[in-house]
Order: structure tokens, then C-alpha cells, then sequence
């Protein structure tokens, strides 16, 4: 009876249909299919008598599957040959961790971009480490746009910003330039749009947006800009031991990187980066229209700031809530308020997010509207 | 139809028939229903409507989960109610690091018993972050046995030592007494036996073994017993910080805990540690019975030292090796080759794999030692 319920799960229609609208800021929506055969890998993988979840790391199924996430990544990225990628445990806020242990020199110091909560967490590790430098901030109008026009001091061991911001729903348009080694968390955009990697010399990004489940962190690095510190460091803080062990120091994460390599050869089918910043632009486009067209809604951040993938947005009378929190719970739509530190709402329209359902949350915008308005 | 096939899966029979005998060392086999139940769940977390894999870790269904293993993992090792317990990514490989960076003082020193590669790696951590003293190793014998009546001295910061090797095959039968707080890597013996936690400052273990899927790393500790060190922490590194955050300081690996949750529901609904015990006791008894009554095998560690949950073994005439694997390949069996550094036969008998698994390799065992005995 086990062997006839795996092999009739594998025959099982596969479907895109949604029961639910999920907004969540992350973990997030992934694409349906990737829901189903990641299903199907933890009853049996690929035929093997065994679950995704008791196969060994060091199995020749496990090695092909992180050998296939690790190139996937470089490949829809466009990244160099020689660029590395590795997949930790321990989420952003170790890549926060990370970052001055693997590229600030001894007494030295990292030039950082304050855009927010993480930016903040990522500055706090810098302290610890030595000294951080904040080249540019807009806390003075809460975290509500993006600095510019900054400049990064050329004596910093490496620059450090956060490509976007989840809770505040603000989005670097255009990367910064950086006379010293550019680091960027880019969990919550990564895979949403083109980029050059060659400016960087790592990006990282926990998966948990547009790259697959909770559970594991994706750091993309030029090898040739670490082990330049001075700092003795232990093996499991020090990424280029990670990427000379090929991401198999010690036991990954197996099932967050198989769900990972799943939802990569997902977007790989569907036209790659280019064609989920066409999707994700619409999607942004279609909803930021209906807050600037309805005036019962308003934006909260800087129109040209405005994150493709967390839209931020309150409604004018803070009263209104409980009834427009009915009317969209009503409609499927899940996880739409705004972050527990900022309130009002967010609508995070990650690459697995369908434009239905941003229509559908336009439409309930726009009824809300026209009853209330 | 994506919602119809969600709720078709749900209602799909569950067997534990196996069609694998599954050896392998971590990660390695977890109850058939496990499987199961989680499959479903990346359809369908109980009816929500969303898989697990997209779930906010700040909703609702999640906190109550995470909430239910933390207590799980109390309840089932008769933890005092003043403990904690985190999960966090990583693997134990993270736990080494951390073991100093909590416990050991700055100026200060940290005693370990050096029982294999594993006590290697975490002592290496030792050195990194102040001094480490080795007040007891089996190196001498390549690590085949567990050393026996040393001391710890008074004036470390705390002992640590490893509860069974997973390489090499060996396990404490009896804990070793110790003045100052004791710490143990407990990753591939926790939950196959009673142990008595107020012993222990700290019990860390990866999950990979008895506890779930790899991906997360279990902490149980006494509160009491950080934040003495005078190191400044990395709120990442800071276990202390962890438990005050129950375990969500961070985003944590929701669904590695989610099968935890499920596993350590099995493990309890099938008579917690003390039957698990008796159930590893009965298969160990039976396996090393075999290599012991059987000439042409031949075990590879003390026999007062043997673990129950590997055992190590070789064939005394090596040439016969091939002919061997052919045969318990053709029987279903997985995984029993050794260690890469060591060589010979490991079986790995965690508290999933059931009796009948052992059965059919003494049966495979007795046939080839038969034919060339």
C-alpha cells in the first residue's frame, strides 16, 4: 500500500488553481507546481524508494539536486564562471553575521546604507565586529524612500545595502556605485529583475521570497574578494571554506534546497528574470494605480521608491480597517497587513503571485471604495 | 482542481509499508507517517487553504507548531520547566561554534572529551575562541572505544563531549560526572534513550537523526546557565537572546520544524524514550548477535562501548566486500557502507527504522556468510 500511494500521488493532476490569495511578506507563495512535486519528493524521490527527507547529503540524487540549485542561480543571474554560490542555514540576519567576519579587515571598517529594519540589524553586526560607517539613511522620514547621491568612502573594507525593504515596501530603482567591494542582502528581491553580478562582490539573500522555502540562505560571491580580513575564523563562518566544500561542509538544509533548485527550474521555464520583472511590473503597476486613483487609500512611501514586490499602503481613516479587513478576508486574500512594527497594509506580489490576484485585491479596493469613499 | 487534488491527498490511505531498508547515517529514515502527514502539508497545512512552505512563521498555525515541538522536545526528555529549548539552522556543526561562544569566558577555557570528528571539529571551536583542554581522547585506538574514569578539571568553564559517534560507532552507556556545567552533542542518540536532563547545562542536536529532517539544530538549556562569558554576542550567536525570542528572533526553518513536530508526536504516541529504548536495544542485540556469531564479519569498536545506533563492521577478508554489496543491494537495503573515511559497513538503526529492517540484514548477513563462510 505504501509503493501504490507513491506511485499513484506521482500520477495525481497537477494544477495552478488558488484556494487562497497569499499576500505574506515571506515565507511567501510559490509557484503551485513547486508545492506539488516537492509533495510528491517527500513520499518518493524521482522513483527512488525514498523520501527527499531521508536521503542521504552525500547521496548521488541529493549532490545532483544541489549541484543543480547552485548553477541555476548563477545561470538566471547571468553571474561570471567564477562566481560561487552556497546555501546556508540560519537565514539574512547570518548573512548580517557574516558579512563584516568575512570582509572586514582586522581594525578596519564597513560602509553601510540605513534603509531600514534589516539594514539596521545588518549595521548592528558591523559594530561588533569593528567599526560601521552609515554613508547614507532615511530614518529621518521613516525608512519612507531611498537615499541617493551618497557617496562611499573609498578607505571602507566593503559596502553594504539592502536592495529592498520588506516592512517598509522601498526598492533601490538603481544600485548603488561603490569604489570598495558591494554587498547587498537581496532577499526580498532576488530573481525579481536583471542584474549585473560582476558589480557585486556578493549577494546574498535568505530563500524565503522568490527562491523557495524557509530554512536556507543563498550567498552568490566572487571568491577572489574573501579571505582578505586577517580574521581567524571558525569553518562555519567562513564562506570561501563553504564554497571550496561545493555548499557540503557539513549537513545543508536538503529539503529547502531541493524546493529551492524546483522553484529556480520554475523560473527558468517561465522566462527567467527578465520576464518576472515584466510580470512583477505589471502587477506593481495594476495596484499602485488603484492607491493613487482611490483617495480612501494612500502610498506610504516615495513614488519613486516604490517597492515592485511590497506595496505599502494605509487607508486614510485608520476607522475603516475592521470593515476593509472583512471585505478582503472574504475574497481568499491572506496575509495583507502591514508588518506587526508599521501597521496599515502591505500587498507583497513576490514572482509566484498571479496578477488575479492582484486583480482580485483591486477589486476589493475598488468596492471598498465606492461604499465607503 | 488544485483545491479537489489537496483534499483528494488528504484523504488518501496511509501505510507504513516499506519498500527501502533505510542504513543511512543522517539523514536517515523517519516514520512512515511522517512522511505522509508532511506531504500533505506541502499541499495543505490542516485545511488553511496555504502549504506549509508559504505560511507566515509569525501566523497563527505556525507559532502553535513551533510552540507544540519546543514542548514536545521537554516533555519527552523530562526537562524541568525552567529550560528552553531553540531550533535553529545551522546543523551541530553551528552548535560547536556556539557551545564557546556561550559557555566559555573570556580568558577562559572549555574541557573536551575527543571521541572522533566530531568532538575534532568542536574542540577546533574551543581554540578559536580562547583555550580548550582535552582531558580525555580515544585517538590512540583511532577512536574505537570511549575513554573511562578521567576528570574534568574544577576550573573549566564547561565539559563537552559527544554521545555517540556516528563514524566510528561508539556511545556512552554511562554520562560523565562533571564539576562544571556539562554539554553535550547529543545529535545522533537524542530521544533513543532516558537521559536526565538537569544533568546538563545544554543538549544540542542536529535533527537529522531521531528528531526529523536536516535543516535544524535542537538547543535545550538551562537558562541559568549563559550570559556568564563576558563576550560580546552576535544576537545570532547568542543562545541566550534565542530562547528569550522563543525561537523566533529570526525566521526559523519552518518546515524542518514542522516535521520535528510530527516525529516527536510519533515518538511519543509510540511510548516515548523508554519504548524507543527497548525497541534500539532489541535491534542493536540482534545485529551485533549476527556479526558476533558470524566468523567471516567482524566488529570494529569495544564491545562495552558499542552503539546502538550504528554499528560498525567489516568483512575479515575484504576481497568478499563487492560480492557482499551485491547482495544486500538485491535485498533492499541502502546505506551500509561506511563512513568515507573509514570504510567497512555502518548500520545506522535510528528510532524509525523498525525491526524488520534488521531482520532482513541478519538474514542477508547469515546467507553470505553461508555461502562463503
Amino acid at each position: 500500500m505504501g509503493y501504490l500511494c507513491r506511485r499513484k500521488f506521482q500520477h495525481m493532476p497537477i494544477d495552478t488553481r488558488m484556494k487562497v490569495h497569499n499576500y505574506s511578506a515571506g515565507p511567501c507563495i510559490l509557484p503551485q507546481e513547486v508545492f506539488e512535486k516537492s509533495a510528491q519528493a517527500v513520499i518518493e524521490l524521482d522513483g527512488s524508494g525514498l523520501s527527499i527527507l531521508e536521503i542521504s547529503h552525500r547521496s548521488k540524487p541529493f549532490i545532483e539536486i544541489m549541484e543543480k540549485a547552485r548553477a541555476l542561480v548563477k545561470e538566471l543571474l547571468g553571474a561570471p564562471d567564477h562566481y560561487q554560490v552556497v546555501f546556508l542555514g540560519g537565514g539574512a540576519s547570518m548573512g548580517f553575521h557574516l558579512v563584516p567576519q568575512n570582509f572586514m579587515k582586522l581594525g578596519g571598517k564597513g560602509a553601510y546604507a540605513h534603509t531600514g529594519e534589516w539594514s539596521k540589524r545588518a549595521i548592528k553586526e558591523a559594530k561588533l565586529a569593528g567599526e560601521a560607517v552609515v554613508v547614507a539613511s532615511s530614518e529621518d522620514k521613516n525608512f519612507t524612500y531611498i537615499p541617493k547621491g551618497f557617496t562611499v568612502p573609498g578607505d571602507a573594507d566593503y559596502f553594504h545595502f539592502t536592495s529592498n525593504n520588506t516592512i517598509f515596501g522601498t526598492q533601490y530603482k538603481e544600485f548603488p556605485k561603490s569604489p570598495v567591494p558591494l554587498v547587498c542582502d537581496m532577499s526580498s528581491d532576488i530573481f525579481s529583475r536583471p542584474v549585473n553580478v560582476p558589480d557585486f562582490a556578493m549577494i546574498y539573500a535568505g530563500a524565503q521570497k522568490n527562491m523557495g522555502p524557509a530554512g536556507a540562505t543563498m550567498y552568490l560571491m566572487d571568491p577572489g574578494a574573501l579571505g582578505k580580513t586577517g580574521r581567524p575564523l571558525s569553518p562555519m563562518m567562513d564562506l570561501a571554506n563553504h564554497a571550496a566544500k561545493e555548499s557540503m561542509y557539513n549537513t545543508p538544509p536538503v529539503f529547502p534546497v531541493y524546493v529551492i533548485m524546483l522553484t529556480l527550474e520554475w523560473l527558468k521555464r517561465t522566462g527567467g528574470v527578465a520576464a518576472a520583472e515584466k510580470r512583477n511590473t505589471a502587477k506593481a503597476e495594476l495596484l499602485y494605480t488603484a492607491i493613487d486613483r482611490l483617495p480612501i487609500f494612500q502610498g506610504t512611501t516615495a513614488n519613486e521608491d516604490r517597492s515592485a514586490m511590497n506595496a505599502t499602503f494605509v487607508l486614510r481613516d485608520k476607522a475603516l480597517e475592521p470593515a476593509f479587513d472583512a471585505l478582503w478576508k472574504e475574497a481568499g486574500i491572506s496575509g495583507l497587513r502591514g508588518h506587526r512594527d508599521v501597521g496599515g497594509y502591505r500587498a507583497s506580489m513576490y514572482n509566484a503571485l498571479p496578477l488575479e490576484s492582484v486583480q482580485a485585491l483591486v477589486e476589493v479596493m475598488e468596492q471598498f471604495a465606492k461604499k465607503n469613499g
